[in-house]
């Protein structure tokens, strides 16, 4: 629908396989009734939820667990003025059960920072949107 | 604050240099009560406000002017686990003054994509935070 702005919509898969190539992207979220952004290294789990591993006590849980947030990733060449983005929309969730707690302590994201009583989030792939942009040039 | 975390807290100084070398943020706002964000190129302004440029009739401008949003740009290098991220948090409102609109036209940065009635929208850097990633390992 975008293809004349210079934008191709992606479909869902085409979102996902992006989502896979990059290890940070960004939860946005309400903090305090303002809008808040944070960058995360991320993992996708067999059935596409998004997962971070955090501290039990961090702000960003707090301000999360249970909440619908979105979660960006994307990639961008200045020099060609062309890329992609992908957001996925969906409920934040702190994974409790022990054993899906074990399981991703092997499979899941590490932290690039040190955690302490370190706890997964995930974030459900409930709404999966991307685009493309394809170089085309603006109006300069 | 962070610093035994691998984070080093940025200065409002520090933010804005490395704002400046990035082409590309993401605008974060709330669209139909649910988080949105949305990539976009920009520039800074000599006040140091954030600069868009974008269609008059776009769901961005209708969702953002004259409401506060939170703007972030980042670099990482994942083979360090290093980086920065800066988070800008102020008011958007479309720039209306015919003079201002045309020293922008000039000055202002270029939309990647094709854009039509294009208008700029300024968010005021009221807030800026940031911080450093310095690469310090998590907890695998």
């Amino acid at each position: 629908m975008f293809r004349n702005d210079g934008f191709r919509v992606l479909d869902r898969q085409e979102c996902l396989r992006l989502l896979a190539k990059v290890p940070v992207g960004r939860v946005v979220y309400t903090r305090q009734a303002l809008p808040a952004v944070l960058p995360v290294n991320f993992s996708l789990d067999t059935d596409s939820s998004v997962l971070l591993r955090t501290s039990a006590g961090s702000g960003l849980v707090r301000a999360i667990d249970g909440v619908v947030v979105a979660f960006e990733a994307d990639d961008f060449d200045p020099a060609t003025r062309s890329g992609w983005s992908v957001v996925v929309t969906g409920r934040a969730t702190v994974v409790t059960h022990p054993a899906e707690h074990e399981r991703l302590s092997r499979t899941g994201p590490h932290s690039w920072v040190v955690t302490h009583d370190d706890v997964f989030v995930r974030i459900d792939s409930e709404m999966v949107t991307g685009r493309e942009i394809t170089g085309t040039r603006g109006t300069d």
